[in-house]
Order: structure tokens, then sequence, then C-alpha cells
């Protein structure tokens, strides 16, 4: 196939001849890497056509530019790219030199330069990949997903599917979220008081942008999550970290005057613990007390395999001050970019308005395909055989760490996905990181979980949630031995 | 199958018997209208081992409920709720009743309220719908798109694509951006100055979020697309309209200071006038002088079937001073929820950061899917099938317009895919489109799209992207009988 006459266009303020603007205009994309070596120009019929000019023109164009070697002749088949083209410029040479806007000025906010750190995107080549928050093909349900995503494709859901949603939600997820999964967690409410985000790291940015202003006070658990701390830190609000205990945040510990609390009662991250129902009472009465709004994640309530979960802390919410959030990213898969808000319907109401402003609505598709796979059962028997899969792997990961005596620092109660784990003082788990990727394992350093500036340097996750349970005793004693 | 023991947890707070709560929960259930008529409980034995109580304690609660027909017995089969059950209260009784938050105070930001209209949600009920923005169904090649979604979902892509990208996007949809849509547009980027977004419409808020402070100044174009100032309003910068003509933007009225302008070159929306070649020098040359930078949403570009589309503004963009806006979402279908930001690496970078906090990617599974329809050639097929059917409509609306003595305002001069329509002085086309909608038929207000507090009341926008030809003529003796 010839590159498309669509491509090419003539600098209409060049002085050049024709002929000129051509031959520059096809050296140019060649030697930008948009032309490539082999591919087919179009005929000089064809292009001449397009840019308005004598066929001639064109022809001698192409003539000079197969004289330079930028192009060859085929005889009747036409003009290609020449083997012998030159090399494409390092982009660099291109770009960087003709812009004249000076950036560091120009932009308004930075984003970047957060605490959440570069993680290794290949990590699927590690072998022992003890890492956090991505799927594991080898449990996931292919067959019915794609199943599902088909339906969802089908003619009957075009329509509503690829329609312009304006600010609203496929109707059969929000319905499946209020009916089927609230309630496994105690809570109820109507399609009104759902919001279908992007994940829950969207619920949560979308929150923290309606509840707190530069004037506002938040709390934060230390450690944490660290995008959730990118994320207040962005919103300039008044922050605190507030450290968190063997029962996870402390209520008495969160100053006066704070007006939004940040938490994970059923699964302190990165720590694990689960916030017994007394403190939960307690946290509900400080809040109380201050008038404060309570934003929960409840991350990874699904991985309960050991003991019932605890039902969310919005359960035992009598005034409507907890705003919840919940994912399906991180039990079906996280590229998925599917969670929800559950709030009261004013908030869920400006929530709605800043989502349609940000990106309009989760794509629809995404949106019924979930909904089928939900409804159909498949994702409680994925959950099921996820369950059995993680409880497998824990087991064996607490019998080679107690082998090689590394020291859990938090697990949680009810299962979960990993251990938070502490290195004897004076390692810092970033070098070990470092040095484990070199024995391909994958670790993840708890420094980025810390609000401090000089934070402890010796934590460290270890998740199962992509590691088979075979490569475990030899991941473990390989970190070990790092240690050592 | 019965509701799983999971939707259950007794209320841990309650001073009532085990017994009483049990019906409690069960009455709240189906009162709330989670619990619905007909379907089944579970066993006594199930529901009791949940509990953590004894079986007779369950029996108990479900025969006192089958006595107050909440349930009903059906032999050995179970307990089911009755079909005489109490109708679920509305949900206003359950909810506002024991909300004890001032969400007036407690809402820090507000996000609703911009000049973004309600649009109707049913519009293709209507049987003349000259609604903008939306697919048309019967043009769309579901086909090939549902055979590319497969080829997304199979086996071979899914590690790629159910992954947490973190904040990269599908480098085989970025590849084709760069080599074959931006070049058509006489652009040249490289992947690092590419960022794959949520629509045209996250693109634009990702760019204001970057570039705007509350000490930054903002021109835009007078009229322009409402949902573009309610994100330039949020970001709380200042802000200047200026007025359009029939050539779009005049560089000379945009007021010294001014570090960004917006603006719709190819296409100005809603006006449709396209900026000439001599204008666009002109407007590079003045943000040149202010060293402001310009963004150029390129909306529309595909739909060039009267002659060929003029090249983006970003093609003779020398200094890296114009940031391009471009989108899928208008030519595949907006529920696609896919479009691109291109600029230079320093401003990528910051818009990938913040798109990274805000909600990480946009699906794997939707850019992959994307990128082979693109690369197979069908997108290109459909802007031809879509093209060829646009040209039709819009010549029988021309027709069906001046046969009626309707009054243009403007019309894209390559295409498009709506009129920008003027009624007599004196009509207000808010009143004008209530009473067609009574008549069957869709058109869009003027109004919100200009920034006045007491803006022109009698232009309206009527597109043919969603209605067939046949329907044309009738729908615009409607609209001239209407204005009458």
């Amino acid at each position: 196939m010839a590159i498309s006459v669509e491509n090419f266009f003539l600098d209409s303020r060049s002085q050049a001849t024709l002929q000129s603007r051509i031959q520059q205009m096809i050296a140019q994309g060649i030697l930008s890497g948009r032309l490539r070596r082999g591919e087919k120009l179009p005929s000089s019929r064809k292009l001449a056509a397009h840019l308005g000019v004598s066929r001639i023109t064109v022809t001698l164009a192409y003539t000079e530019l197969v004289a330079s070697d930028y192009l060859t002749a085929r005889g009747r088949s036409g003009y290609y790219v020449s083997e012998n083209a030159p090399e494409p410029l390092p982009a660099a040479t291109l770009h960087t030199a003709q812009d004249r806007v000076d950036w560091t000025r120009a932009i308004g906010q930075k984003f970047t330069g957060g605490a959440t750190p570069d993680k290794p995107k290949d990590w699927a080549r590690y072998r022992y990949p003890f890492i956090y928050g991505q799927a594991d093909a080898s449990l996931f349900d292919h067959a019915n997903w794609r199943l599902c995503a088909l339906q969802a494709l089908g003619q009957k859901d075009f329509a509503a599917l690829t329609s312009d949603q304006y600010d609203q939600d496929d109707p059969q997820l929000v319905e499946f979220i209020a009916r089927h999964t609230l309630p496994r967690r105690g809570v109820v409410a109507e399609p009104s008081q759902i919001l279908v985000t992007m994940g829950a790291q969207n619920a949560l940015w979308l929150a923290a942008q309606v509840l707190l202003t530069q004037r506002r006070r938040a709390a934060i658990e230390d450690p944490c999550y660290h995008a959730l701390r990118d994320v207040l830190t962005q919103s300039r609000c008044h922050l605190t970290p507030v450290p968190v205990d063997a029962d996870g945040l402390p209520p008495d510990l969160i100053p006066d005057g704070t007006d939004v609390i940040f938490t994970t009662p059923s699964h302190q991250s990165p720590s694990s613990a689960t916030m017994p129902l007394a403190r939960r009472h307690a946290l509900l009465e400080r809040a109380r007390q201050m008038e404060a709004l309570i934003v929960e994640d409840d991350y990874e309530f699904e991985m309960a395999f050991l003991r019932k979960p605890s039902p969310a802390l919005k359960s035992l919410d009598e005034d409507g001050r907890v705003i919840y959030v919940g994912s399906f990213s991180k039990s079906l898969f996280p590229g998925l970019r599917l969670g929800y808000l559950v709030g009261s319907a004013p908030f869920i109401r400006e929530a709605r308005a800043l989502r349609a402003s940000v990106l309009r609505h989760p794509p629809g598709l995404m949106q019924r395909a979930a909904a089928y796979f939900l409804s159909l059962g498949h994702y409680d028997a994925l959950i099921r055989r996820t369950s059995q899969a993680f409880a497998e792997r824990r087991q064996v990961m607490e019998a080679a760490m107690a082998k090689h005596g590394l020291t859990i620092a938090g697990r949680g109660a009810h299962g979960g996905s990993s251990f938070w784990m502490q290195a004897p003082e004076g390692v810092d788990t970033e070098v070990l990181a470092a040095r484990l990727r070199d024995r391909d394992v994958l670790v993840e350093p708890g420094r980025p979980f810390f609000a401090a500036e000089d934070p402890p340097r010796n934590f460290y996750r270890l998740a199962y949630s992509s590691i088979p349970a075979e490569r475990i005793p030899e991941g473990v004693a390989r970190i070990a031995a790092a240690i050592g």
C-alpha cells in the first residue's frame, strides 16, 4: 500500500521553487522517520493532483530524489523510499532545537515530582515478581471476560454504549453495584449516590477535588498509599499525616479542625492492619465531633480468604459522613480502570459534574462488559479462585519467611495480597530492591509510603498476587540472602 | 439462585435480641429495595453459619417474617420474598432523613452550574434529531470494530492490556497517531510529544490545568464550546472571550498579556468558520509577541468532504508554541472516549503526570482496539463512508433550508457535520427548541455557546450527523413552521 497522499503538505511559507519544496517535503519526511525505508510513495499523478501542481513537477522532484538515493524507482510499480536512504535524525535534533518556549515559565502547575515511584514496566519478565497491584493472567477468567465483552460489543448494546452519555453511567453496572456489591459490605445506596470512576485512583482524586481547598484540612494515614498523598498535596490543602498503629488509624491522634479524614479501615495500606470495630465507632464519633467527613478506601475487601471481612466503615455511618471508594481494578484487572464512589447525593452530584468536565464518563463498553461479567457470576467465581490461590501462596510465603527469619511488620487479618515487611535497622530497602532486581527478584521499597522527609528506610512490601506458589521459596531465599 | 449470605450483616450496635435483629435486617433489605419480591433467601443453615448464630434463631426469624407476609415458605425449597411484601420505600425516606452533614459547607468546590446544558438523553427516540456530536449507528462499521476489539481481547494482547500501565499508553496507538494521523494534519511529533486522553474534553482539561493558574490569563473564542468555558471557569484564571468573525478568531482583539489562547482554526466551534492562512500566521505572530501559548482544538478535521482540509495551525508552528488537541470520539463514536494531546515534551510530561494522578491511563483495551481499527484501514473507510453520507445530507439540508428561507449564519468550508443558524430577531431559540421537541424535532439552542450574561438568543445549531437524509426535508419544514 502506498503512503496516502494526505500525508503530504507543501510548506506555504517557503520561497523555493515548487519542485524543490516537494523534494524538501519528502526528504524531511524520511529524515524525521515518518516515511520509512521500503515504503511506497503516491504516484506522481495522485500527488500532483493533491498538491495542485503539474505532474511533471512531481516527476522531476522524484527523479532528483532517486539521484540522491532518498528514493528508488522500481520500473512500472513506482517510487519507494530507498533502502539506502539516510537514517532518521535523532528526535532531539529535529525538535528541541526549534522549541522557543520557556517551559519553566509556561507551565503554570507542576504535577511531576510526586511521591509515587517509577515502577518497572517490564515486571512480568522477572522470575520472582513480588510486585503489588498487577493482575495474574494465569488466574484471570479470560474466556468469560471475552464473552462478556463480546456481548457488550453486540449490535443490541451498540447504541447504548457508543453514545455520548454526557455525565451518566451504565445503569446496569450501577444497579449491580447497588444491589450486589455494596450489600456485601453492609452498605445501602441508591443509584443517585453512586458514581462510576476510572478506578479507585480517580475516585479518591474526585473526592479530594470536591471536598478540599487551600483552606481545608485533611488527615491521612502514615504510612499511606503514595498516590493518595500526591493527590492531596496537589490539592494544596493543609495535610496532616497521622501515624498508624497495629489497629490502623488512631482517632485520638487526628488533629482538631480536620475537615476530611482519608482512611483504609478494612486493610490499612500498606501495613495491612484491620481496624477493630470499637475503633471504627470511635473514629466515626471523632469525625462527628469535628463535623469532619471520612473518605474510606475499601480496597481489596474481596480478598478475604482467612476470615469473613468486617463490614465497611460506611455500613456503620448513620450521618452520611462516610464517602466510600471501591474498585474493580484490583479484583478484575488494573487495566480495566473501573471503580466507584458512594456518598450522599449532594456530594455525588458535584463529583459527577467534575467528572463530566474532566473526562465525561468511563467508556460505556468497559462498563457494560464489567456489568455482564459481574451479573453472570463470573466475578464471584474469579474471586473464589483467586482467593484459593492467594491463600496457598500466602501459606508458602509465611513458611519460607519463617524459615529464613524475615520479619513481617503487618499482615491482613482477612487475607489480602501482600505482607508489609521490616528489614533489620540499617538496611536501605531501595538499595536492597536494586540489588535484588539483578537477581531476578522484584520487591517494593517502603520509603515512598511515608510522609516524613527522613522516613524509615528498612520497610518493604512483598505481594503474592503475581508470583506462582512454586517460585515463592526461591524468591524469599534470595531476598533473605540479599539482606543477610 | 438464592441471595448470597454475604449480603447479610447484623447491626452490631442494636440492643435487640438476635432474632429481632435478623428480622429487622431482612425487612430493611426488602424496604430498601435490595431484596426483591420472588427472590430466594439463603437456607437457615447457611445464614446461621454466616451470622454465627444458632439455626433455630434464624428459623424463628423467618417464621415471624412469613407471618407478617414479608416472606413466603415454599415447602422444602425454602423461603422467598413474598409477592405481597411491602413496596420499597422511596429512597428519600430512607436516606436524606439520616444525612446529618451540612453539604453546603462540606463541599469545598462546586462543579455543577456550568454553561453546559442538559441534553436530552433519549435523543435517539426523536424522529428528527438534528443533534450534534452523537454517532450514527447506521454508518458505523460495527462488524470490523467488533473484530478489532476481539483481537485486542485475545490471549496474545491480554497481558499488555490488563496491566496497570502506570502513566503509559498503548505504544501501537501512539505510533499510529505519530505516523499516520498527525502527518495528515502536517504535524510532526514523536511519542514523547503525544499523550492519549479520554477524548478531546479530557485533553482540553489537562492542558488548562497544566498551563493556567489564578494569576494567568486565557483568551477564548466567543461563541465557543460551552464545556471548554466551564473548564476554564473552574480553573479560575482570568478569562477573556474574544468575539469571532467570519474568519474565526481575530488575533488583533486578543488582549495584551494573554498567556494561553484557545482556538478552533479548522472549524470554529460552533460557527464553523475556517481561519484563512494569512490569519493563522498573524495569530502565531501575535502569540509570539506576547510569548503566549495556543491550544488548538482541531475537531472534526476528518469531515472534509467539500475540499481538502487546510493543515493544522500546529503545522505552521516553528516555536513549539501550539498545543494540539485531536479526538477519535467524534469520528469513531463518542462513547469511545479517546483523544490525544500533542505538544513539546516538557508540557506532555506534566500532562502525563496529572493524568496519572487523576485516572492513571485510558483503558488499554480501548486503546488497542482503536489501534487495530485505525491500522487495518477500517477507520479511513469509515471516514470515507461517513463523509459521503454527510455530503449528501448537507446538500439535502441546504436545499430544504433555502426552500423554507432559513438563515445560515455559518457553515464549514470543508464540510463538517452542522450548520450554525440564525433565527429572526426576537425568536428565543430555547423556547423554539422546547416547542420543536413536542413535534419530534431536536435542535440545539445557541445561548450556552456565548459568554455574555445577556447573549443573543436567536442562534441555534443544526447537525446532520445523526439524521437520515430522507427525514431532513420534513424536519427542516417543521423548524421553519415553528419559527413561522
